[in-house]
């Protein structure tokens, strides 16, 4: 199976109503010091606070009748989580959600207001794909990877349809990658209306797995880092998101921590929106890069807000 | 004088292009707590970070050329020096403002970064006016009231006429009160539009000039008191807005400082934005509110997301 422009504007047609069509959010001050004009998608402002519901709700409510009464599970940091339990709710069944401890309380807290089940881990000492596989063999649930799903792809990739639809001359987009569905799917759609357009990957300094697997050409992996961008610590890219992201991404762009919390301090004060660390990341590489010379039209993704109040203020104050 | 519909429509004219049309933001959470469907006007993407740019623009592009060139000057807690400020700027002049020396330290980096002049007075044992007079007399500027002013009135205005056009039926708007000019204006403009809809303020308990100035018939004084809503912390209702609040107001909502800070956290949770204690107050009155039972649309304005990081840390951590 080959991810197409067609899957994702079946998609679209899938979760219109559902989900959200998100703002483009601009700033004079960000395009000065840029030098280029910038394009903000605000999928902070999503259903459960981040895109992950479009790809959630894209794959699950393309299940039978019979295969979404079975539940749900999935091992995500969270936002995938909260995006699969809203899912479920909306669809009348039930979610499992394997969830690292040290994941921020408020996507915890959010998951089990959608109804879902929590179950924590220990990021650092367990095994999560045994773990995962051992909730979805007792409860019988289909599993619906964050990432490493075709349907969940092609409902990230609705992101890049709404920003091309709203501004059809982007010449890039850059997008924060973990295990690269979101990077997969808006890939696919935009160079499927815009062939010339560069999408390029955003990831921590100190977690580039994709980095490296993309200049080794097979899939590298990596002891779990200790990056603020809880969203983006995946061990290896997606086993169905790599071939993709091999083919259409220009390449990746890294930031430090210190530089995510500059831009999650850009947002606050000029923006005044809330961006969670893995959010901000693709802004922080924006930001620390040489100033643009020419013009050029820039898409970002500002994929979540999900963050507690008291580490907010840790990282920021 | 009368400030009309007219007025407002002209100065809707006059700031197209200039000011933004910001977005009316909702929530299902919030609806679903509140018992009514809620429309909340985001002032916070403003220019400058506060619906006041609407007001100064307004008020000071309507001079002549002549009169530009003198410069302004203003006191302001910040939020109107903003705007101002930018608005001199704009206009190829300058700007003094005279701001209270524990203003937030992000509205007076924003005024200097206008290329505004600002002078610091103590709120507590300084005459404001004596000194906003000295100011004016010194520098010959034109004084532009934070409130008492109609093209300023009229300028403020233009956020009801938005909300109306986006929300036709809207049933009553809540609306932070300090000097009174955006009540004055939006419930001109609301009800030139709308005659049926009710417009309320909203004040902190500790400030309720004009509550209490409502009741007895004449404008109170009160001694500037110390909420954490900085914007709103004015001595007395405005000479020229506080018959406008007079005529339109249905009344006055009152809420505690930590009623405003539970409706910032909700901002900042639940829709990922940032906005001012003063610009919070209005959804403070309602969460607190007991929870309305027949379905009712009620418009909100956020007038502003001006707030320092540690300031804001500091309230809501």
């Amino acid at each position: 199976m080959e991810l197409t422009l067609d899957h994702i504007r079946n998609a679209a047609d899938r979760i219109r109503g559902i989900a959200y069509p998100t703002p483009i959010l601009t700033s004079e001050a960000l395009n000065n010091r840029v030098g280029a004009e910038v394009f903000l998608k605000a999928e902070i402002f999503q259903r459960a606070g981040a895109f992950k519901f479009r790809g959630a709700y894209n794959a699950t409510a393309s299940l039978t009748r019979e295969e979404q009464q079975q539940g749900f599970a999935a091992a995500s940091s969270g936002n995938h989580g909260q995006g699969l339990a809203l899912s479920a709710k909306l669809l009348g069944t039930n979610a499992t959600i394997l969830m690292p401890s040290n994941a921020p309380q408020a996507k915890i807290d959010a998951i089990k207001g959608y109804g879902g089940e929590v179950v924590l881990y220990d990021r650092y000492r367990e095994n999560r794909d045994a773990l995962q596989a051992e909730i979805t063999r007792s409860r019988n649930a289909i599993t619906i990877s964050a990432y490493d799903n075709f349907g969940v792809m092609a409902g990230a990739g609705t992101v890049a349809l709404e920003m091309l639809e709203e501004v059809p001359d982007l010449d890039e987009i850059i997008i924060p990658v973990s295990g690269g569905g979101l990077s997969a799917g808006c890939a696919t759609a935009a160079q499927g209306i815009r062939p010339q357009i560069e999408i390029w990957g955003a990831e921590p300094t100190l977690a580039n797995d994709t980095q490296r697997s993309l200049a080794s050409g097979v899939r590298e992996r990596q002891e779990i880092p200790k990056s603020i961008a809880d969203g983006l610590l995946v061990p290896t890219p997606g086993e169905l998101t790599f071939p993709i992201n091999q083919k259409r991404l220009a390449g990746i762009r890294l930031a430090t921590d210190e530089e995510i919390v500059e831009a999650m301090r850009f947002l606050f004060l000029q923006m005044k929106i809330v961006v969670e660390p893995s959010g901000a990341i693709g802004l922080a590489t924006l930001l620390n890069a040489p100033r643009r010379e020419r013009k050029t039209k820039i898409g970002l993704v500002l994929t979540g807000g999900n963050v507690d109040l008291p580490r907010f203020c840790e990282l920021l104050a």
